[in-house]
């Protein structure tokens, strides 16, 4: 009888193995390795172990029922299921125990119970195995005969149920432990971090009886935009995510002046310093309050955002990444508490930050990494992050390297005459007919193209006040694809016979893209700045192709806000990028928050970015001989040296299908996504 | 030539190997595991490495001199000698290579020296291995094609010369660590922290430059007085020696009147707490500039104190000590940052707590069993703290029992009738002639006899106030020699008829030890107080004895300042103490104070003490049955049914000569260092 024994199939991992009658669904689940949460450690109180078991699916081996497979619902769950209610189908596995064959299913809804993997709304799934985890426990009471110390006795139950040893107790505990305890009864549930794996376990928080969550956040600190997402740490569901401009803007529009901004001031740093972190402050609220918890409760934070941000979130003084050697304070991922840098979270939350990659590629660029995976994939990538500098990681599995290069703020608008940031009023898509030089434009907050009726009434209220970063792009690659422009960049005066709105400024061109209240031309000088700051990142791309003796990539990830906005046709036309089968060109905006939300969930992806980025190869672009060549070849549209045959894809298309390509949901849904 | 070995014999510790020519002496100090300093790593710059080479010890094996048996004085070793100084004969044991057989004495002066041993004031030798390691390290410079961070570098630097891996760094020193580099011009040295095997090291301070200097404090903190020494990490040396009152001493004299005064007030605990840790931050301030050092040099600190004062240290609420079971908050040892109790010494200085063995046995009975180690000792050692409660230890390296007894506060004078705090004015020493039961005594602050010449002059500036805690043991022992009390404590009325002293007081009689401005008598009520202390004290001891199956005691440390102040001859007559030889009962005062200095210096002694608290057996007095009957017993003087051959012979003694002893030198010192 006792040699009997049973096949188990755990679903959707298809691990199986035999068990003895009475061993419990989720012992059997552990031994295979298939992750099951659980907080009350098997007593059926938090339902985290839930799983559904199959009926009739081992019918082709005789068997047409497995209800007699699995134990019958005894006195512990049924007290569950009439208290807080289970799906059909469903069992505790802490209670349910193998009595025959049986198919299990982890079920991958969020909500109750305790996953294996979850499915990110990008289609990405995050299998969880977070830094802290929920631990009730039943303490003894104090005995006079056994006087160890109530603390001492909550750590031996620790050790007990849950195999923890040598536990380390953050101190704020000592103070409240004895009160915890006896609000509880002597039941409580610890929360315990524990992130390397040579790390100590450490209690960081108790709270009285079982507390049934613990949440976390993740944040991708951008010079621009702070994005917060709030995840449930036993779920791994994300419960609000909030984002709110970077208020250090009043210091400084780009990463560069900021830097300035606290050479010339003595209390620079701790101004912005403070800045970013009443903001995070500030955004810790929203989603909590969006997500319906007391902000105590989150345990667990990561952190990303370029070097720059990384530094002063951390309070240190970034002088030394505004000029060469670009010396990081400290490239290595950081851990430390919540409380060290005035982030108010619970009082034993933890920070991991992600490592930088180097003085100029920092930790946003490595979550993006994560998220993306160049390192996990054979094909060779190419990720792309464009702000004052080009962020770029370029590979495969076998070898990735990274740079950063100094494209200069004109893909921000900024150095563009007309120039403007992404607000209601900005020209956001432009098109120019090839035969007339007439241009139709698109305007934020303005739902009709400029040739369509009604855009005129609808402009009214927003005005048409310049171009944005991505329409910026646009109209000089639309310019060229016109040919008002030559490969050179030049705007071409002989073209003013054919039309008005080429305009002679003394010895140049320009282009007039709107004759309103406010005019809106593109000057020489325009094209000249795109030129040099496309011509920066082309080169930056191509130094990281020679070094890896390629002449192509397989695919581009074009990341941050701008990656976002930009159409990757334009991108090619202008040649910004390499030549790529568009369909593998993307936009991968938010794949820094997306990393940070992986390290959260996943210490084991703490550890998979930290070991890539120590591999990554580091280029400095300044030290590179060849990068002043590249750069020059690369000034032409789209360069000189190098084949596009998927551009010449694009550029062969009729005018319409580029239009009507870029101009349907897609750009619609972008744009809501900006207001 | 290579394989020529060379015999090398260390001293004192006589530890010996060959070692091939040229190989740096503190190399072969290190392999034969003879603890040698260094802080600068092998650069000739520390000093800290320094050995004497013995001359001509090797002549019966046919060498007259060692000169050519080690390497002469190269160029490091030589500037050192002319920028530093060395005394004669010693050698930098980083530069001097062995070159023929040695005779090498680690030197045992603590000032510049990296020693091995420490001896104490007390005779004590502390073998040296703290918690702090002090390491220099020469950074590499930021490198634009290694753009690992500053830090990082230093990392590197740390783990390839002193095999420091996976460092922990205090968040502290992160926005500091750029500017410290560049100020040491990238050399530093690093503050190590490292306690328990399996900690991770920690970075918790770094200097610019060679620092070739650290300290620790150890404090204890008593009801009444808090105590503290600093040592230097690096040489063992004590800098300064300083203590103050209890500041809580105004919210209650004993322990339990401060645990009422937290039940009676809201605020009380935090009071309690922010008083404590104010005096010790003056104390710190006192030995700091006593020792001529820096506050924020102190690294380390390791502080002991009864159950209550480690809690209100801590900042816990003592409320569970008052009442049974008697809960602490905590018993093991803590590990935590000064920063965290307020207490400003560095900011990554650590503290470590020694573990409370029960609930009114604490860290300071922990530490004075680590400093006299009845576990380290085959004979049996009885160990008594005496307070409002006795804390007392008693075992061998077999068997080590602890309790606790309720010895209220009659022996700190309060309960009785002219009890007062040792104090100028205050009784402290007393004879009764057998024949006239005339009293003589002594008064703190007078430096004579009552019956010698210049007494009445010296005392008028002092009063004659009141009898102080070891004058209470002595009086009342006297009475019992000279016959005024009875075995049962009775006060005999019939001596009345021969001495005017023997006062009635309606049914009972009390002895007038001082007829002045204030009357100080010895009442019935007082012996009774008396009687009660000692028999609980004693029906501790009695109840431990019996847990052991043994029937006398090998040895007996009095410990406190009652220990200190008290004639064990006394105690015995009373009945204190069991019977043991009296060359083998000594107080051993501050005994708590050098095991936090031993815990300080030695991380060694901490895992020592932890096992041992862990392995004690404790006793709670109030569950045994027997602890009634041994207490009735013990009302008697000494007591009626053990007995006491060493006691015999203290009767036996001429009283001059029992005076003789009391009086001597030891009398005066012990005077002096109370006032």
């Amino acid at each position: 009888m006792t040699e009997e024994t049973h096949l188990v199939l755990f679903m959707p991992s298809g691990k199986r193995g035999r068990f003895a009658s009475g061993t419990p669904v989720i012992e059997a689940a552990r031994e295979l390795g298939v992750y099951v949460e659980s907080v009350c450690g098997g007593r059926a109180t938090c339902g985290r172990c839930q799983v559904s078991v199959q009926e009739g699916q081992f019918a082709k081996h005789g068997i047409t029922s497995s209800n007699d497979h699995i134990s019958p619902i005894g006195p512990k769950e049924e007290r569950y299921y009439r208290v807080r209610g289970l799906p059909e189908g469903r069992r505790l596995s802490c209670s349910a125990t193998i009595e025959g064959d049986l198919v299990i299913d982890i079920p991958q809804d969020t909500v109750v119970n305790a996953q294996v993997v979850r499915k990110e709304s990008d289609g990405r799934v995050i299998e969880r195995d977070p830094a802290v985890h929920m631990c009730y426990v039943e303490v003894e009471e104090p005995d006079m005969e056994k006087p160890l110390g109530d603390l001492d006795r909550l750590l031996v139950a620790l050790e007990k149920d849950w195999k923890l040893k040598r536990i380390e107790v953050d101190f704020h505990l000592l103070p409240r432990v004895q009160q915890i305890l006896r609000k509880g009864e002597w039941k409580v549930t610890a929360a315990i971090h524990k992130d390397e794996a040579d790390d100590r376990p450490r209690l960081v928080a108790l709270y009285p009886g079982l507390k049934n969550e613990a949440y976390g956040i993740a944040c991708d600190i951008g010079s621009t935009t702070i994005a917060m997402h709030l995840s449930s740490l036993l779920s791994g569901r994300t419960l609000a995510s909030s984002g709110t401009s970077n208020p250090q803007i009043r210091f400084g529009e780009d990463l560069m002046s900021r830097v300035s901004y606290v050479m010339m001031n003595p209390d620079g740093r701790e101004a912005m310093t403070n800045a970013v972190r009443d903001a995070i402050n500030g955004l810790v609220d929203k989603v909590a309050e969006q997500g319906g918890i007391d902000r105590h409760d989150i345990l667990d934070a990561v952190f990303v955002g370029n070097p720059v941000m990384h530094h002063l979130f951390l309070g240190i003084d970034p002088t030394e990444l505004g000029g060469a050697p670009f010396a990081l304070a400290a490239s290595g991922a950081q851990h430390l508490k919540a409380e060290e840098i005035g982030i108010h979270l619970n009082k034993g939350a933890r920070v991991y930050m992600l490592p930088c990659i180097a003085g100029h590629v920092g930790a946003d660029a490595a979550a993006a990494t994560l998220t993306e995976g160049p390192h996990r994939q054979d094909e060779q990538m190419l990720l792309v992050d464009i702000g004052t500098n080009a962020e770029i990681v370029l590979g495969n599995s076998a070898r990735t390297v990274a740079a950063s290069s100094p494209t200069g703020p004109a893909f921000e608008g900024a150095e563009i005459s007309s120039g403007q940031r992404a607000a209601p009023g900005a020209i956001e898509r432009v098109r120019i007919d090839r035969d007339t030089l007439e241009p139709r434009f698109r305007v934020i907050g303005v739902e009709q193209w400029s040739d369509e009726p009604g855009f005129a009434e609808a402009a009214e209220k927003t005005g048409i006040t310049g171009i944005c970063g991505s329409a910026i792009i646009e109209v000089v690659a639309e310019m060229f694809l016109a040919g008002i422009i030559s490969e050179d960049g030049v705007v071409d005066g002989a073209m003013a016979a054919r039309s008005p709105r080429i305009l002679e400024n003394g010895r140049t061109f320009s282009y007039l893209l709107h004759d309103g209240a406010q005019k809106i031309t593109v000057t020489q000088n325009d094209v000249r700045a795109i030129q040099l700051a496309k011509a920066a990142l082309y080169a930056g791309v191509k130094l990281l192709m020679d070094k890896l003796g390629i002449d192509h990539v397989d695919r581009i990830g074009l990341a941050g806000a701008f990656g976002t906005f930009i159409d990757p046709k334009y991108a090619m036309v202008l040649g910004l990028i390499p030549d790529c089968d568009l369909e593998k060109v993307k936009a991968v905006g938010n794949a820094a928050g997306t990393g940070a939300r992986m390290c959260l969930l996943n210490r084991g992806y703490r550890r998979e970015i930290e070991e890539t980025v120590r591999k990554i190869e580091k280029i400095e672009t300044a030290l590179e001989p060849k990068f002043q060549e590249h750069f020059v070849y690369a000034m032409a549209m789209p360069n000189k040296v190098d084949s596009f045959p998927n551009l010449e894809k694009v550029i062969a298309l009729p005018e319409k299908k580029v239009l009507a390509d870029a101009g349907g949901d897609g750009g619609r849904r972008r744009r809501r996504s900006r207001e």
